[in-house]
Formats: structure tokens, sequence, C-alpha cells
């Protein structure tokens, strides 16, 4: 940076201001600045540089659901690490769109953030390629990402969502259903496999109509819950895939005569003050934003470590509702 | 825009591109583009003129709290008004720190956000009257601006506040806690001051001990709830300020073995699965960035009507539990 304000002619505060997008540089400072970047091939988003000579830095979110109070701890710690670097955080939201993810990505990166921290939507993350070679740091969370090598840290959906089916069919229940998000969501697919492997394991079989994945919006769910309460041969217990599949489980439960066991994926607020207490198996959501945050200004300070995969452990909670008995 | 492309010489893509801060413009042509906007008065922040030219305009919404449930229907509402003006919304969060705020709102217009809906954590917005005169649109919602003259679109707090205490008078009670916000946040003195209405409506005095502002972490509330509720003359019921406080009281009283009243401000998922079913005053926030958002949009497609200060009604929602008669 000093280099370039040399050759440029201009104060350090120049350069800085010309980098950062600020105001106040005239049109050929501007210009000066721009052409000694170049000649000297110092980047834009050389974000360690960025970071180490001082500027605020910015670093993008890209959620896929505002209004998930799963992100709201995940949000909190990612902002809490950026904070304790003196970053600011911006958030966008993808809302499960991979063209609309697409589109916020590019658009952060046009105004310059630093660094990315991307729940993805998509499955084909190749446009991300040139900017992280240009140096914006990157790193996907809760998901990994698709055809391209990046940091990813995320929990064990396999795993977790196989302990806690295991625990239904520990406590008797054989004819269990499994309520799940859209099939092109990577967490979805993974709690499938974990439901299906505790079934194998206890050498049960899976009827077709107890599996059920899709909208996570309360009209699709209760349906295909009401569905698979029916009938002469009804499911004894549901292991949901997520939060916003639990609660409308618990809403539909709430009206039916018999009891009616439920696990679900994610821990939420109050779910300890239902009666029953919903039984769990909990991700630390602020746990996935604060270590995804710090491998992102571990990249921002300059280190360069190859992409790794960080699985968090997940952890059943008993209350109640996963205890139940089959009717 | 095509006049300032015909200055530069350039094309109309070449002046989106220099506009929109987007690469592919050698240092030459910019420094021409930007001479041309110099001589023309075009001003980057030309909002209107963006929306119409066809760049992906891109607003910014400044939360106070990322974990704050209450900004999730919010936020999404923004969101989607966004979406249907084909714009791009980026989130940040003051974090209830009035530094931080004004940090974030300068990066936001640094980054070249066409317009901003602001939560304000601060009481002096003096430091947007530079950038809302270089045309960024600006809305606030949830709490007014501080001695600037903004849009603001809010909820009645002081009316919903009085109307849930009166709700808890006319069930009985004479001994009401409230339990608030900071006192330095417009919507808790605003619900302070409906409580204190009501109380007063009624002739009844009100003791020092039952009010609390203060942080809304759960130590903090507890602390409050069960102060109230120890000693020879407790309160009987309680009235929590926004539902961060409503949840933590909701757990205090799960606690307790003799019934206490509650009346919340805020609707909050699952508070009518709770037993008792926990009463409301509810804001709709989703109206709230609806509102607001519109507005936005109206100031962005070139409209400039005078700053206006729109309140949204509140709701009481009767669920149990502001219902109980005083122990």
């Amino acid at each position: 940076m000093k280099d370039v304000a040399a050759r440029a002619g201009v104060g350090l505060k120049t350069v800085s201001r010309v980098v950062g997008g600020e105001p106040g540089v005239t049109p050929e400072t501007e210009r000066r600045v721009q052409e000694a970047i170049e000649a000297l091939g110092f980047r834009r988003n050389d974000s360690a540089r960025v970071l180490r000579k001082g500027r605020t830095a910015s670093v993008g979110l890209v959620l896929e659901d505002l209004a998930d109070p799963f992100y709201g701890p995940l949000s909190r710690a990612v902002e809490e690490v950026a904070r304790a670097h003196g970053a600011l955080l911006v958030n966008g939201s993808s809302a499960e769109d991979p063209e609309r993810e697409r589109e916020l990505v590019l658009a952060l990166c046009a105004r310059r953030v630093d660094g990315l921290i991307v729940i993805p939507a998509g499955d084909d993350h190749r446009y991300l390629e040139p900017e992280i070679r240009a140096g914006v740091a990157t790193v996907f969370v809760d998901r990994p990402a698709g055809r391209i090598d990046a940091d990813v840290v995320l929990s064990d959906s396999f795993g977790g969502a196989r302990e806690g089916v295991a625990h239904l069919i520990a406590h008797g229940h054989r004819r269990i259903g499994f309520i799940g998000d859209h099939p092109r969501i990577h967490t979805a697919t993974e709690r499938l496999r974990g439901y299906r492997a505790a079934m194998a394991g206890a050498g049960l079989p899976v009827d077709d109509s107890w599996v059920s994945l899709g909208s996570t919006e309360p009209g699709r769910v209760t349906g295909a819950a009401t569905a698979m309460l029916a009938g002469p041969e009804p499911v004894t217990a549901l292991f949901a895939g997520n939060n916003r599949v639990t609660v409308t489980v618990v809403r539909v439960l709430a009206g039916t005569s018999r009891p009616v066991a439920l696990v679900g994926f994610d821990d939420f607020e109050l779910a300890d003050l239902l009666r029953p207490g919903v039984t769990v198996v909990a991700q630390d959501a602020a746990a996935l934003g604060r270590v995804a945050a710090d491998r992102l200004f571990q990249r921002l300070a300059g280190a360069a470590p190859a992409p790794a995969r960080v699985e968090l452990p997940t952890r059943l909670i008993p209350r109640g509702s996963g205890e139940l008995p089959p009717a």
C-alpha cells in the first residue's frame, strides 16, 4: 500500500479511500492511484493487506431465510467475531433461490466485501472462483459448496438424525414418519439418510408413505403430517427434519387425541416449556457461526490453508415428546 | 445517464458499470466517466435514475438485534418488497450501539446502497443529512429518527401497552409490574407511558418497585421478575415490554407455584401452545416492514413527499395468561 502511495504521489489515506470506494478523492487522483495499483499488481481485494492497513473491513453473510430463527444465533455469532476484528457484517438472504444467491454474492463482491460466509441455496458455486482467486475469503456454513473446493462448517446431520430416530425406535416405535425440507437441500437429504440408516439398523422396513420431503411452509407440513397420522396403520412417531417443520408438527399434534411421539432436528426457543417438552437433536447454531467466522478471519489475516470440512456434533435432548410409547 | 455517456464518449453500459462500482472498466475510461458525471451534476446516488436505468438497486436494512425473532417477519417483508422491485436487500445490525449504527449506515452508503431502512439504536441522526441530501432514500421503522425529519413507520406502543395493562386491571389486578427494555429506547418509554396511563386511568398508584427497565438479557429480566414476585405484597400480574422479556418471564412463571397473570407486548411463535396460552399485544411486524419498504420504493421511484409518521395499530390477543384472576 505504501508502494502504491509513493508511485501515485499521494498519501496512504488517499490510497485507502480509493481502495475502500470512499468519497473525497478527485477523479484525477483516483486514476493515478488505480494506475499505481495496476502497475504494482496490488489487488483491490487483497484482504489480508486491507485488514492490516486499518480500513474498516466488511464481511458478507448470505443466509437462506431471514425468518428462520435458526439463523439468529448463527448470525449473531458471526457478528460478534466480526466486531472483535473491527469488521462490519452485512447480511443478505437468498430465500432458497440459487439465482438469487449468486446475484447477492456477486453484488456483495462488487461492493467490496473482504470476505463471505455463505449458507448456500445452490449446488454450483463455480461462479465464485474468480472472486476467490481475486482474494475474497469464503467460508460455507450449514451446507457444503457445490463443484468448488471451499471451507465448510456444518453439523453432523446424518449422525444426529440417525440418533434421533434410533431414540424413537428404542422407545418401541416401528412406524416412524420423516418430514423434511426440499430434497435439493444437503441437510434434508443427509437427515433422511440418517433416518433410513436408523431404520435399517433396527431391521425395520420404511413404507414410502412415511417419508415426505418438500417446502417447510405450514400448509405443506400439516398436510404431510395429517396424511401419515391417518389410515388404518398410522405412524406412531414423527421425526421432523428441521425447526420450521417441528413447530408445525407440534401444532398438528396439539389437535390430535392420541399421543404421537416426536423428535425434531434443531432446538428452538420454548421447546422445553411445551407439554410435553419437545425432544430435539440440537445443533449448536452459534458455534457454527463462530467457527465459520474464525476460519474466515484466519484467511483474512493472511493464512491460506487448504479448504477444510469441519463437522460439529449434535446433541439429543430428551424432554418428553420423544419418549412417549406407541399409542 | 445518456448525457454522461455521450460526454465521456462511452456506451451506457460503461457508465452503468462505473456508477455501480463494477469491474471491467479501465482507469482512463472511469476517469472520463467520472469527469462527465461531475460536469453534468449527475449524482452517484440519484436513486430514482438508478432504478429507472436498470442497474440492480440495493437497499440496506439496519436492525438492532439479529437474534430477536421480531425482526424475522419484518426483514422478510422488506425483502419481498425489494424483490418485487428487482432490488437486493442487505442487512446489518447495530446491536443497539449508536456508534455501530452510524458506522454501518455510512459503510452501506459508501458501498452505494440506493436506500436505507433503519431501526435506529441512536437518538441523533444528523450524520445522515448529507447522505439524504445526496439522494439516499431513508425510512425509519419501529422507532423514530432523532433530530432529523424523516419518514417513520411504527406501532402504537403507547396505546397497545395501555390496552394490555387495562386488560389486566379489568381482570381484577391492582398490583401490576412492568418489565421493559432500556429507557433510552423509544418503544420502551412509550410502553411504560402506556402502563402508567392505564394505571392512572383506573386510579391505581404505581409503586417504584413495580417498574424495571433495562437489558432484555434473561438474567436481568429473571432478577426483576423474581424481585417483584417476592415480599409480603408481590405483584399479581406482569406486563412484559417486548417478546424478549416475555419469554423469560414465561420461564420464571413456569417455576412459581402461585398463578401470576401475564400480558406481553409482541406476539411470538408458540405463544398459543403454552399452558396457559400467553396473552399478547401483537404488533404486525410484517406490515411494519412492508409499509416502510413501500414508502422507500416510492421515494426511489422519484416521489418526494414530506416525511411522514405512520403509526400502525396493535391488537390484543387473549389466550389465558392475561385472564388469570389475582392469586
